[in-house]
């Protein structure tokens, strides 16, 4: 049995961003309403001036600042009333001195005026609008490019796109936006226990779960699923099986065989197909020290390990985030939640230490409770709401402690 | 012009609950590859033992644990070598006192043994194998059913289903999953301004947005956009479009018109097309004030501010967590980050106050910075990475405040 050369997960990352610094993405345009959680491929700027006119931001009349100076409920101004703006017309009227005409919120200014008196501020007195109000200049206006002016930078490059985005992009009548071509990924699980969940189990076997968990996973960092297959232990058919991903994917996941006992071939089969193979063979990590990552023919192979759990958070720390991160250059707002941790959590220094928890609000109070099982158990997945982190040099956390849980 | 006679977010947020008691939702079955973010329609058990076996859960050598007693390094035990388990494969052997077979992690264990000893502890001696260290009764054994007995609650009815929690129902053989129907959603736009982004303003006009950034909004939370549509500010053109969408839609988002002023006729044709229609008119809440909430042949109505970011803060604090936690009935944890607040922010007693912020991470500490904006903005749209909510009772926040950004 060979040991590990381990690595610390920082160090890892670095590794993996440097070996890989020469993947670039493709570019693709997208429709609009296909482009919600797409990476941007370039800058967006404004493309015109937001608002494209002066606009109204009430209900109101638009009129000339000073005709309103020194109005009161008691003393009101007197403006004659000129007509009424209709929403999306252009507004090609002008103003003068003592006059006012009715604007929607939204509407276009009639050309001469400086500011808007709210509707609640005025009475119409016949031909006349009372104005109760005095207006700076200014006041309630949107001017012309106020919001954004043309070539303002919106979004950066990398930028993954929220729902309100799209409601933006619409805004300013971008409908082909320009993102990253999806990441192809290939997802092998190993083992000749596996058995794939649509077959019935003999005694001996299990159904696999890696192969789901892990693309569904993908799917939802942005990546699109090119295959999704269970080989057995075997060196020649795992062999051939990466060479055919190679062909089409960016990355390829490999789930089981990543340890160093005698029928744990990833590695070796990773540095057959091509230079330079495995780099990285463990990792100070747990779960997941059995982590190997590799280049063959520029592809990035994963060999992750085959527990379910710990497949997942290897795949979150160091494959999602590199994803995300680097290949797609995202700002990731890790979504998380802060809480009090239920119990002491002992951890050996000298490697980070992921534990799955749960959540629960209680008295005002948001309580994060460790989940604990053997190596394997499923059942953990499923109740576990998060996970924290426990650093390389702690030796674990306290009860009562505050703690930052991971989203799962 | 009317007054709105306004309930607070609370009240808004019961009363909708209870009108819409009487809505349910259908089932359907999906594909496991199908199901992630699909909402279950039942509880799910598990279907059978998890493990199906006794299972190692480490590579080693499988023992009568009595039979280890004792040893150690310098004094170790030696039990004769009778084969190796495969994986995948029943174990039909039987294990007597002094014996041991070889197991992989995740094999299943020969009858009679009890324990598992790791294969670092251990040495080959020819046709025996050297014990350096004892184990206990069931060590390094995952017991048939000790991960999930048959029957046990796996998933309840409701819970909105992951990328793990694909992997768990594969590894349960679940290929049918019942899921909840999702949610049709109607989403028009009101407003004389509105062209499509595929279409070139004229003065006084402006792109729609909200029909895009609502029905991505939707989609996110599960439903199904059945209709986006523009419409102008005109009685008979709003009624006989919502008269149309009623009939397939489960919800209706109507942006605009949904104030008190002369053009907002949400209210008034709500009413019209059938009882009890608008039951809420105005809510205590900024952004969001005039918002309108009815029940028309069944459905839901939902009249939003035609401001694009009160409509999506409108529909994410009362039409996301409505649909998200009653409708589908999931237990939400929402994204959200704890920070120190940048400024004071002053707000009027009275109203829950919702502030759009960026976040960013200084010196190891999370910095929350309120967006401010002229009513109407759209680039604080893109600016804002979440948003914080100033409770009804309080007169703001300060400076150095410790507060909760809830994600966007």
């Amino acid at each position: 049995m060979n040991l590990l050369n381990t690595v610390t997960v920082d160090e890892a990352k670095n590794k993996i961003k440097d070996v890989f610094s020469d993947v670039k993405l493709k570019e693709e345009k997208v429709h609009l309403l296909e482009a919600v959680n797409r990476y941007l491929s370039q800058d967006i700027v404004a493309p015109i001036h937001v608002p494209g006119f002066h606009r109204s931001t009430v209900d109101g009349y638009a009129v000339i600042a000073r005709d309103t100076f020194g109005s009161s409920e008691n003393i009101p101004s007197f403006l004659r009333y000129r007509g009424k703006i209709e929403m999306g017309m252009e507004a090609t009227e002008f103003i003068g001195s003592g006059e006012c005409y009715y604007v929607p919120t939204g509407g276009m200014l009639p050309m001469g005026c400086d500011a808007v008196v709210m509707v609640e501020y005025t009475e119409v007195l016949g031909r006349e609008i009372c104005i109760q109000k005095p207006v700076s200049p200014w006041e309630n206006i949107l001017k012309k490019g106020e919001d954004l002016r043309q070539k303002d930078l919106l979004f950066k490059k990398g930028h993954r796109l929220r729902p309100q985005d799209i409601g933006m992009l619409a805004g300013l009548g971008i409908i082909d936006i320009p993102v990253y071509e999806k990441l192809s990924v290939s997802i092998i699980s190993t083992g000749d226990e596996l058995v794939p969940p649509t077959k019935k189990l003999n005694l001996g076997q299990i159904h696999d779960m890696n192969t789901y968990s892990l693309s569904a996973a993908a799917e939802a960092d942005g990546c699109c699923i090119i295959e999704r297959v269970i080989i057995e232990d075997e060196k020649e058919g795992l062999q051939s099986k990466i060479e055919e991903c190679i062909a089409h994917s960016h990355i390829i996941l490999i789930s089981g065989g990543s340890s160093a006992g005698d029928k744990d071939y990833t590695k070796e089969v990773m540095d057959r197909i091509g230079m330079p193979g495995a780099f990285i063979h463990g990792i100070s990590v747990k779960p997941g020290k059995p982590t190997i990552v590799g280049k063959v023919k520029g592809r990035a192979i994963f060999g992750l390990p085959g527990q379910p759990v710990s497949a997942l958070i290897v795949y979150k720390i160091l494959v999602s985030s590199w994803i995300k991160e680097t290949l797609y250059g995202a700002e990731v707002i890790h979504p998380s939640i802060e809480g009090t941790i239920s119990v002491n959590i002992p951890s050996a220094p000298g490697r980070e230490h992921y534990v799955m928890v749960s959540i629960k609000e209680e008295a005002g109070q948001t309580i994060i409770d460790p989940i604990y099982g053997k190596s394997g158990m499923l059942s953990m997945m499923a109740k576990a709401q998060g996970y924290i982190k426990i650093h390389t040099n702690t030796e674990g956390i306290l009860k009562g402690d505050s703690v930052r849980a991971f989203l799962l």
